[in-house]
């Protein structure tokens, strides 16, 4: 059943990303990937030791292109002051997940699956947002428009402060009306807690 | 079946709670309830029309005697200043989650899968606790502490800001080993943003 393709990285997890769409996370085992691939089981269990392995390499790839990276725009390129680019950050976050949560069901569905289990995989993703937002707080002490404060202890602080908003365990509270304008105040307080 | 005692409300919610903790939320039917009550069922379904409504209920009471309850105490009865007791009153609110989701982690459970479904009995507890902390900001700013912010607002921004640390949905982050350090740091944040 194997065929003569080398197999690549990016290969083997469109095929998962299809067959996990397709039949769900608790459905997909690596030997439905390998059947999509025709390849063998053997060479599959080569990549992935587990349906667990898979999950988590899908779902880091769907972060990486779907929220990391769109975010390093904000940070990287954006040309206003920091307290506007740090919004941006943040609504750019905030509305990536509200609407993968709605239009990519299947993936945000086991995207949240995987961050309950609170593997290492989310602990990295989670330091590399942090580490974008530290470069931005920098770049705004440096204009004078933040006070001299903890960059990294900081920058975590206004993630896990804005949790609510962006942590899938919250999905269902994002569909609430108010929840805007509950953004809004919860950015008011820290903006005048970093404002130099 | 029936006996001839008369049913309080209590007595109910009593032997509901029982046969919630003994048999878990799924497994646990209004019928249940009366069989223990030794009532007819009908007289049951007077008081809860489902399983939900019962659910509801003992949820209510169990949030009312160990969150709210203790809240109100350090709301009215605490003698040092208004920066000392939001931060008692948040530290209590977050170690209490902390304590029951492992203590008392059947009644937990059930609290957690109630407020996913975002009723009305969730939201009114909310605006409860948001009204405490709305009496403790209003004294920070009468003594000066505080700086003039809105009231109401800012109470509930304080609230959502925090519920990584207080939220059932992220009672598995609680058991990190840093959790303590991240809340130090959303507090330093959030006090920096409302002293005065």
């Amino acid at each position: 059943m194997s065929n003569d393709l080398p197999l690549s990285k990016e290969n083997i997890l469109d095929a998962a990303e299809q067959v996990l769409r397709r039949f769900g996370p608790d459905k997909t085992s690596v030997v439905d990937v390998a059947r999509v691939l025709k390849v063998s089981h053997g060479t599959l269990y080569r990549h992935f030791s587990s349906k667990a392995a898979l999950r988590e390499s899908v779902t880091e790839r769907w972060l990486h292109q779907n929220i990391l990276a769109p975010l390093k725009d904000v940070t990287e390129q954006f040309d206003g002051n920091a307290k506007e680019q740090l919004r941006l950050w943040l609504d750019t976050l905030i509305h990536s997940k509200r609407s993968y949560a709605v239009d990519d069901s299947e993936m945000f569905a086991m995207y949240a699956s995987v961050t309950l289990e609170a593997i290492d995989m989310i602990t990295q993703h989670v330091d590399q947002l942090i580490g974008q937002l530290a470069r931005i707080l920098e770049k705004g002490i440096q204009t004078g428009e933040f006070k001299a404060l903890e960059i990294e202890v900081t920058a975590r602080a206004i993630f896990n402060a804005t949790s609510r908003f962006h942590h899938p365990a919250h999905a269902k509270e994002w569909q609430s009306g108010s929840i805007d304008q509950e953004f809004a105040s919860v950015w008011d307080l820290m903006l005048s807690g970093i404002s130099s």
